[in-house]
C-alpha cells in the first residue's frame, strides 16, 4: 500500500490517464450508438451490442480477459492473488432508453474499466479477483421490466417475462435475447447463471438521475439504500357525473374533488414522516378525468390516476401504505365516492452493505472530497445483487438535467473524482 | 275570477285534458324525433322542425292562431281582451341534445299549449294577449353556443356566432338557420326581431336539470334566479418533470400535487361562502396530466383543468374569481409551478321578477303545492328574456336522471301540478 501523500500524487496522475480513456470511449460510444436527438442502446439490441464490443475491443487493448457469459454480458477479469476467493464484481449497464444520454448507464462501466486497466498498468495485482460486468436489459423502456440483465444472472426472470413485447417490433425479450447470445433456455428455467456465493461484492457508480447533487453542490455522494416502492398502475376514483350548474355541493359526488382532497391529505402525510427522518417519496404521475365523457359543465364522475410511494425502508412503505388506503376509505366515505384500487405491484427496497460504504466515505475523505449520504431514489442493478445477498455499494456522480433524455449533464471532473474513491476503495480492500 | 274551492275543481278536470293531451303531444314527439338510444332534434335541424310541426298542428286545432317568425320560431297567440298592452310570453324550447331526453324543453312547450288550449276552450279570454313561443336553438351541443334562439330574437347574436360549424355535418349556423326559413340577413346585423318592450313577461316551465327537487322529495319550485359563470376552459399547471424516486419533496414542482391543493383550497372557500348563505358551485370538469410525456414514475411536470365557478350573483362569483386567482399565486410561490390562465369567459346570472316569483308562490299555495326556492343552476332562454329587461319567472318540475341524457324521468304528475301552478297565476294576473 502506499502512503496517503504518495497515493494523491498517483491519483493526479491517473487522473489524465481515466480522463483520456473516459473521453475516448463516450466519444466512441456517442459515435456508434448516436441517434439524431441523444443517444439509443436497445435492450438486447444493436446499440447495446455495438457499445459492448467497443469496451471489450479497449479492454482487449489493455491485456485484460474478456468473455461474454450466458447472459450475454461482458467480462472484463483481472485475476487476483487469491483467485479462489469469491471475487469482487463491478460495473454497470450498457442499455439506454430511446433518445437516452450517453452517461446512464456507460459511466460505470467505463469507469470499471479505467480501474482494472489501471491497475494492469502499474501491476498491481489485487487478493480476489476483479471482475467488470457489463451488463444488458436494465432499462425498463422496452420491454416494460426493468434489469432484466441482472435478474437473468440471478435465476429471477419468469417465462411471462420473456414473453413481453417491445411495442414498436412486437418481438419478445426471449427473441431478443437469443439473438445477442443469451441461453434463454436457462433463463426460462430461472436457473442461475452466475452462483451469488461466488461474488464478494458488486461496486457500481452510476451517475444520479435526480438533481439532489447539484441542489447541495457536492461532486459524488455514497448510497446508502436504493428505494423500494409500492405502487398502482390505475386507482379509479368513482362518484357521479351531472351538471355542473345544477347540483349543489351537498349533493355531489365529484371525482376531482375527492382525488385532490386524497392527494393533498397524503401530501402531508408525507411531509409529517419527513420531519420524523423517513425516507420516502410520494407521486401520482398518470391523472386524469375520462375523455371519453368530461367537459367544462359536467361534473366529472371518474378520475384515474396512479399511485406511488418510494422509501428505502420495507417498513415506511407500508405505513404510508396503510395511510392511503385509510384516506381513500375516510373520503370515499365523506364524499360518496369509491376508490377501486387494482393490483398492488411491489418492488423491494435494497440496503448497501455498511462495510463498502464505510471504505467508500473513508476514500473520499482521504481525497479531500464530501463523503455525503444519498439515497438512490431510481432502481439499478445493484438493487438485484444485495437482493439476492451480495454486498453492495454504488457511487453516485453528480449529473444535471436529470437521465433518459438527451440533455443529462456529467462533468469529467465529478466523473473522474467518482473514479478515484471507487479505486482508492478497492484497492484499500484488496492491498 | 272563481272563489279558490271552484278553482280547486276546475282543477281537477283540467287535470285530466291536460294529462290526455301532454301524454299525446309527449308521445307524438317521440315517435316523431326518437333515435335508437334518446330523442334527437337538432337545433335548426329536422328533429326540431317537426317538433315545432308537431305543436303548431295542434294549436291549429285548438282553434289558435300561429304563425313562424322571423327567428323560425313558432308562435301560438290567444288575443287578450287589452290587445295594445305589451302581451305575455310564455313556452321553451323544442330542440335537444343527441340522444337526449324528451322533455328537456319540450315540457315547457306543452305546458304552454295547455293553457292556452284550456282557456280558448273555457272560453276565458285574459287581458293581456299571451303567446306560446316554440324557441328553437337552445342547446350548445350542436354549434357550440347556447341560447342562439333567444339571442337572436333580441339582436344579440354576431357575425361570429353565425360562422359556427357543426362538428358533424361541417354546416355553418348560418346556413342551417336559413335552411329553417330564419331572417338570416337581420340576425347576421344583430337587428333585434322581437322588440323586448312588447313584452311584458316571460314564463317558462322546464323539468330541473339538477337532482336537488327529486332529494328534497318537491314535485315543484320557483325558480329564484339562474346562475351566471365564470370560466377557464384550459388553466395549465406548469412545474418540472423529474424522476418519481430521484427527487426529493424539497426540490419537486409537481403539478399534480399543485393543483390538487389548489382545488382543496378552493373547496374549503366554496364551504365558507356557503355557511354564510351564498350561491355558489365550483367545478373542475376537465383535469389532467399530459398523455404525451406523463408515466407512473414521472413527476408530472404539466397539469391541464377547466375552472367554473356559478352563482346568481355577480358579487359572489367575482369574489370566488379573486380567491381563486389569490390561491393560484399562493400555491406557485410555495410550489414552483405556475398557473397560466386562458381568456376568462364570462356568462352573466339573470335575476327572476320578484312579482311573478311571488305571483307563482301563491298559486301553488293555492293549489295546496309547496312553493319551495330553487335556483337555477343550468342556463335558460329565460336568462336571455330576463337580461334584456323583460320580467322573467320559471317554475321547475322534478326530474330524476339529469337531463341531456335519454334516462330523464319527469313523473306526469308533477308535470300537472307545474302546469296549475302556472295557469292559476297566469289567470290571477290577468283575470
Amino acid at each position: 500500500m502506499t502512503a496517503p501523500s504518495e497515493q494523491k500524487s498517483i491519483t493526479v496522475i491517473k487522473d489524465a490517464r481515466d480522463r483520456n480513456l473516459a473521453e475516448e470511449l463516450f466519444a466512441a460510444l456517442r459515435a456508434r450508438t448516436g441517434d439524431s436527438v441523444g443517444i439509443t442502446r436497445a435492450s438486447y439490441g444493436e446499440g447495446e451490442s455495438a457499445a459492448i464490443d467497443i469496451i471489450e475491443a479497449k479492454a482487449k487493448a489493455f491485456g485484460l480477459t474478456t468473455e461474454r457469459d450466458a447472459g450475454a454480458n461482458l467480462i472484463v477479469t483481472l485475476e487476483g492473488r487469491e483467485p479462489d476467493r469469491p471475487f469482487l464484481a463491478c460495473g454497470s449497464h450498457l442499455d439506454s432508453v430511446r433518445q437516452g444520454g450517453n452517461y446512464d448507464g456507460a459511466a460505470g462501466v467505463v469507469a470499471g474499466l479505467a480501474i482494472l486497466a489501471g491497475f494492469k498498468e502499474d501491476g498491481f495485482r489485487p487478493r480476489r479477483t476483479v471482475k467488470l460486468y457489463a451488463l444488458r436489459g436494465e432499462e425498463s423502456a422496452r420491454f416494460g421490466t426493468a434489469y432484466m440483465g441482472s435478474n437473468a444472472l440471478f435465476g429471477r426472470l419468469q417465462a411471462a417475462d420473456l414473453a413481453a413485447r417491445d411495442a414498436r417490433t412486437g418481438r419478445t425479450l426471449a427473441e431478443c435475447m437469443k439473438e445477442v447470445g443469451v441461453d434463454v433456455e436457462r433463463v426460462a428455467r430461472s436457473e442461475p447463471l452466475l452462483d451469488a456465493k461466488r461474488v464478494g461484492a458488486w461496486i457500481e457508480l452510476h451517475i444520479e438521475q435526480g438533481p439532489v447533487l447539484v441542489a447541495r453542490d457536492l461532486p459524488i455522494g455514497i448510497v446508502t439504500g436504493i428505494r423500494g416502492n409500492l405502487r398502482h398502475r390505475v386507482v379509479e376514483c368513482v362518484g357521479e357525473a351531472g351538471h355542473s350548474g345544477a347540483v349543489p355541493r351537498w349533493l355531489r359526488r365529484d371525482a376531482v374533488f375527492a382525488t385532490a382532497e386524497l392527494i393533498t391529505h397524503l401530501d402531508r402525510h408525507w411531509r409529517t414522516m419527513l420531519e420524523r427522518g423517513r425516507d420516502v417519496v410520494v407521486t401520482s404521475g398518470v391523472f386524469g378525468t375520462d375523455p371519453q365523457e368530461h367537459a367544462i359543465a359536467r361534473i366529472p364522475g371518474l378520475v384515474r390516476f396512479s399511485f406511488e410511494v418510494r422509501s428505502q425502508s420495507r417498513e415506511t412503505l407500508e405505513a404510508f401504505y396503510e395511510l392511503f388506503l385509510t384516506e381513500c376509505g375516510m373520503i370515499g366515505d365523506e364524499r360518496g365516492v369509491e376508490f377501486k384500487l387494482d393490483r398492488r405491484i411491489d418492488s423491494a427496497p435494497a440496503t448497501m452493505d455498511p462495510e463498502w460504504i464505510q471504505r467508500l466515505k473513508t476514500a473520499a475523505r482521504g481525497l479531500g472530497l464530501p463523503d455525503e449520504d444519498i439515497p438512490s431514489g431510481a432502481g439499478h442493478d445493484a438493487a438485484v445483487f444485495a437482493n439476492v445477498g451480495i454486498p453492495s455499494a454504488m457511487i453516485f456522480v453528480r449529473n444535471e438535467q436529470g437521465s433518459h433524455n438527451p440533455n443529462e449533464a456529467m462533468d469529467m471532473g465529478d466523473f473522474l473524482a467518482g473514479i478515484a474513491v471507487m479505486r482508492a476503495a478497492l484497492t484499500e480492500a484488496e492491498k
